[in-house]
């Protein structure tokens, strides 16, 4: 059975970008079945020895597939994808092109659009946030012009389908949807959309608000 | 043929700290021939139509091998480790693991050290970086300190062996070596020594310091 730490309860401003999201949609894409290992932040239990055995960064997500404790969402992703033959390529190439995707998802882009999230949603009133936000929109505008040429040739990161790297860079770009800077970005503000329309995503979404009310 | 795309040239700051010397490592390592692609970032190499159709970030560094063209560090680590069956493990339960201490180097441990690198070698003299710079030291210590724990344990991410993720990992500390951080995480600190006295380590860093004096 495959287990999956997840938030039972969060900050309010983190809600809807937690990283757990990305394992649950993966585990649905897959029709692998998993039960939700529910973490309530407020009381630590990510900061309890329990989970820190499990992740000694005390991050959400990690999984227990079997007996095999993995962290990291990025791997979580590529590991849950690979027990199909939907989500990622079968040849090495392609393979090769799926991790560098899944590479750039959580460092080309979500590195920089996390430290301008945690500038709007954290530190908007300091003073150092609003100088430093300049500099960090221009990496991010920078980054995503890369990607939105990218996106204007093939609807998905690997081509014509739907694969795993979409799930953690559509995931990523929820980082910056609080701003304008989508709007400068077409084809990736399309590419999101149709990544979000899938009813993997809106089925584990729902659920996920239903354990926050809770 | 491997062609490794690397600095000719750079701003002084990030001597040293650049990626493309985990592709030049890897390759060392993994004993694969290549041939190295040295870009011109005073002359605008990387922004270049030429690149830009390598690397739609305009980053450093990318390969091409026999065709198949790659970008991201992380990714192209793996797939130049993945030639060999000494910088991998051969089951796929500790490939997993393998993937997830990728992922664990730029994701988590780098990304805040990055941030921290670009306060203090670029931003050091701006009030916002003053103001930030305890927040982020914050950060990284906390993630220090779990990384600590588990190399208590073991010599290598993965435990005896040196492998492919610990190229990501002690090149990624290196962006806080300027600091006194790692005095507070001693394993960490007797980690990256053991990893930087690798003789391939070695080899390509004197080439890539001739390389940076041509």
């Amino acid at each position: 059975m495959l287990t999956i730490y997840a938030f039972a309860n969060m900050p309010p401003p983190v809600v809807g970008v937690t990283r757990d999201l990305r394992a649950l949609w993966t585990a649905e894409e897959a029709r692998v079945p998993y039960r939700v290992h529910a973490l309530d932040h407020a009381r630590g239990d990510l900061r309890g020895p329990e989970y820190v055995a499990v992740n000694p960064f005390g991050l959400v997500p990690a999984i227990d597939d079997d007996g095999l404790v993995l962290f990291e969402s990025g791997a979580i992703v590529l590991h849950i994808a690979a027990k199909t033959d939907w989500l990622l390529p079968a040849s090495p190439r392609e393979r090769a092109h799926a991790t560098q995707w899944a590479f750039a998802a959580v460092d080309t882009m979500q590195s920089k659009m996390t430290e301008l999230f945690l500038v709007d949603k954290f530190y908007a009133e300091q003073a150092w946030a609003k100088e430093r936000r300049p500099g960090l929109v221009d990496v991010v505008r920078k980054r995503l012009t890369g990607l939105d040429r990218e996106l204007g040739r093939r609807p998905y990161l690997l081509g014509e389908e739907f694969t795993a790297p979409d799930i953690l860079m559509s995931s990523a770009l929820r980082e910056i949807q609080h701003t304008d800077l989508l709007g400068g970005a077409p084809n990736v503000a399309a590419y999101k959309t149709r990544c979000e329309a899938r009813p993997a995503w809106r089925k584990i979404y729902a659920a996920y608000e239903q354990r926050l009310a809770a």
